[in-house]
């Protein structure tokens, strides 16, 4: 792949794509539509659990090729939101490891991941605007329906870095640790994934993002949904049996 | 009735509903529909202006009991969120006393309280992915619309628990205060509450509930709406009235 | 004027309304349609690119003026709220520097700008409930879409005050300075709003706004929108071109 | 009651609720309560599958008692759209049977059931606006999601009188027949409706009253969610078997 | 003013801006915002009680001034949704009489109008796609919301022209004429329209235009606070005290 | 293709997919996601312009296979409605010309396409009560949205079949012809859709779909954006010129 490796640990049950055009990882034009595909094979994989995404160096990505924003065709840009979003759409979780620089396209892939490990050295930001350009694959937002409108003109508006700790604080990060352990972190939290019941790990994971969109009253009706939906699982008989008797439950999916 | 108390404290207007099975006051599943039945009896009671929920000893809930959960029939399932609602379709104010556990159904009836206080041993979490569930009665719906949906993963995909504090500082509880101290702060909170119109306070509170669901320019034509109404009510012109001389107000809700 | 003045800097290509019948700069009731009108005056005005609402004394305003409550006709009131969120309407952006008590229309005019920077001294407050009444311009709509309905319950419900720090912390405020450096703060974003292309500028506080009231799946297609809009635009371009060529854009606003 | 009786035939598995004030059957400003609280009960009767609203004498109703509307106090006011809602609360299928005048109050009420049988006598109107008012509960708000805008502002703002042919035609009655054959026709639907899985048939009339506020993807899941539950069912095991068997299916509604 | 004139008749309390560029009345891209002025001028208008907008010949307007649409400057263009949507914001009823092409952004500033009489001439289209365009002053979105997506594909995508009659069966035009009846159906509808409370009036269009954006919940809501506020007019008591005397109510709009 | 054949006739840019199972085209349950995989190659492919869903015989399907719903796994189930809805999600036109029995996913499938011709053999039905079931592929949910609630009652929960004529009148199907002319107007409308521009087509088409979730004001913002999008198109300039030259436009989607 052009930009960026994958690899696949089954032993794990995990997957990682990695950005490795190092320093800054600049994200291609065209690499996003592989970035989607590859979300969406390693989505089908068998031997994957939890899904990864990270980047190799000091930087996780400066963002897109600027010069590569004037010479696509409107066309394809309207498709670059569409690719961006492939973390949403996959079934199994998605954690990102952002450290150092983590602008724009960069930013709005890891906000469509469900868990952002930052570390300290992380600085997020759509800096679209001093370019005479506003962010266009979704982190505008993204980002609105997290932190809010005043935070989010803050960064929009005004091409605002911000700290990994300032993302933990604003509910943008899920962590922020010490950089020599972003790698220990994203691997715990692999671990930590791998034992619940994939099956109710991406009910949980669908119903959220859905609830995005939903009324209040609605919203809870679907988790109603879901609730009930699980409770025909095996793995939630299993769940409660284990838990009666004190021991670790074995989920199977089903 | 099973598994909670009622107590009336007619001279500080005041209702309490205390869940009496500690350690864990595990809240029954046919518990519910009591809980429901009570707060809609207090909220008709003339003697109480605050309905105050809490538990005894040293958990306010640990949550259902689980051993129910397989048991229940998928049609009475699909009741339980709107039992678990029902401090929400309250006129009166509810405020709720969170103390060391409060979990799964315990943290969703908090949820649709007005007011948390929670104190320093508190632990909020919907545990439920560990048994290959997903909370059921609105708990992950109502927390997302809070705050966010980085953080509802966080809580909600790893079975997360966090302290008041933390909870406090997302916009989760009210307050947080020492462990002594949850008593006093909420007799403290209640004692304000009835100071203000009855009148403007539910109106204030049934706004507040219904905007969660109406669009920016909706919500704010419901508040023009609502001003509109107070406008002719002898509590407001009380209200007017009073600041002008620097006396105290006499609301009588009307 | 009434209770209110304009300056317009040229040379700063900035225009100051200012709220000047200190020390608590009651807002009168016919004050909002005016403001109103000047907000879309400077909106159409060459030299102005930037908005700034401040006021004289040491407080930005107390509020309306409550004998003004009784005596306006139903049918004016409705408007009420069309008048404060002037600031919002505004094609250019909107700083509004908050000190000392920022309370009831004051506040809601300052959550209808785009960037509030309160100082130490800055106490913001709803305090309508204590006179019978709730907020009637958006106050609390608007809050309660930034800082969910635990605090907005707090803040209405209670008549809270909030520092300038807490504001900060919950993401009302966009900055909190001591209160000496409110003036240079406010200079310092006006200078730094001013050296983005106009263009864009408008484009991404326009889409903010609007995705106040999308789906997420329509913002991220709004956000799109706009983006394919303004790569058309020779202030992209020269942004574009001035990055490669490590030079300061110079932005026209075509 | 007052103002109208109640006929259980568990025979036929069905309740009428009969508005017996005749010629104009008025429905009292306390009489909307009492419906409610007997929508209620039905909706909780073992031997009741299908409600059904009709009246005595030439029209279903003209509406409420104009002069209550002066009297009733403001608060009172607010809480009839949730007491006029009761039959879309129902768990069960509500019929309403309309002939002759349908005003007001009266047609609100219709147009909270599921399915309304008008005859050619009927006529349907909110006529407030010919006493300097609008409709007050829910009528204006379910009419425009049923005929649109358009439609909407021609029979509300002009008070106009639809036959019921023509609410055949825009979607807001479910069957128009000659006035001699309304009781047959109601009872020709309750039949019907008998013969469906009561699990299945509740199932549906949430989902589609749920989904008037759900954006068209969480509609789509909803309904995926519905259908996901009820596989599981013995009814629907029971429904596929009969239709192989080619015999007709005994659903027991569990 | 350029390609539309004014005229008041006081004693019929009604404004008429007339199109009069005939034989096809094309709109210049200029004229939009001049009208928009003119209405906005005649709702503050107080000899003003109903605005007719009608045209000079045989066809309301065969829409925009297709050159103008290549020379205008983006920016220009974004403004013109606000500009066609005056009527809409008019707290005056607003009715617009079309005959023969009533096309492009005749057909948009037509469909915000409230009432649209059409003639058995009258042909309704957004031709646009024969361009290689779409509407885009609103057209499209407000088609969709009356006549679903459906219909909405039928006559944006293939750019179908529908008559008087078919748009009258789609809930599009409000009634249908003989063409030699046009005019005498729109005095006929001022007159009517005059009758009614003004306040009850606006109170009804307002409600009507908010609630399009309303969740049902919230809209029921909406419903029922403006019937609360109307309720301690004036206008009301001397509607229902007219309605008891069996008498004409004499409304004063307040 | 189990169950279906594909014919690409690229002389007129046009494919088919061919339900061939006669005579009732029961469409199994592995088929539907083999259908969406056809539907997004078709998208891709270069040679096509419009696709056609027609199906061989009497009937277009009576549905899906009834005793695969008891053997499909609750996670394959829930991935129907994603299936079902790819001709929504194509960017080119989709027509489906339905004759006979249409029912159950049939119908869900052909409500998902942008085009519906019907012949007066026609009959639509959601015939899932008669199982014990509800629709589960977004066919209650889409209809809806077209033909509201009371209709949406009376087709889902009374398993009603309705004609193509009835259809028509409902704003279901986009046409309706004598059933020896169902190719013939498929034909036709290829051939009308071929003459627009691809661009243009296909910004209207997402438009409109997006536009089924978004509130008016956003509504009308999309379309201002895909109107201003396209103005820099060559097709736009191509559109206007042979306009004025009185002349057939060339269009090449650019």
């Amino acid at each position: 792949f052009d930009g960026f490796e994958v690899q696949i640990d089954a032993d794990h049950e995990r997957a990682d794509m990695v950005l490795n055009r190092p320093p800054l990882n600049v994200i291609a034009m065209s690499q996003r539509e592989v970035l989607r595909q590859v979300f969406e094979a390693l989505d089908a994989h068998d031997d994957v659990r939890v899904i990864v995404l990270r980047a190799e160096g000091e930087h996780f990505s400066s963002g897109g090729d600027i010069k590569g924003f004037l010479e696509a065709s409107p066309e394809h840009v309207s498709k670059l939101a569409w690719n961006v979003a492939a973390p949403a759409r996959c079934e199994k979780p998605v954690i990102v490891a952002n450290r150092g620089y983590t602008f724009g396209v960069g930013f709005e892939l890891s906000l469509a991941c469900d868990f952002r490990i930052a570390s300290e050295t992380t600085r997020y930001a759509l800096p679209e605007q001093n370019l005479g350009q506003i962010p266009g694959s979704g982190g505008s937002a993204r980002l609105q329906k997290i932190i809010g409108i005043t935070r989010t003109k803050h960064m929009v508006m005004r091409a605002k870095r911000i700290t990994g700790a300032q993302a933990l604080e604003w509910g943008i990060a899920t962590e922020c640790v010490p950089d020599d352990q972003l790698e220990a972190a994203t691997r715990s939290l692999v671990e930590e994934l791998r034992r619940f019941s994939p099956l109710a790990q991406r009910t949980a994971k669908k119903l959220i993002n859905d609830n995005e969109d939903s009324p209040l009253s609605v919203a809870i009706e679907m988790e109603g949904h879901c609730y009930s939906r699980l409770r025909s699982s095996n793995d939630f008989r299993e769940g409660v049996e284990a838990f009666h008797a004190k021991r670790k439950a074995v989920f199977r999916g089903e």
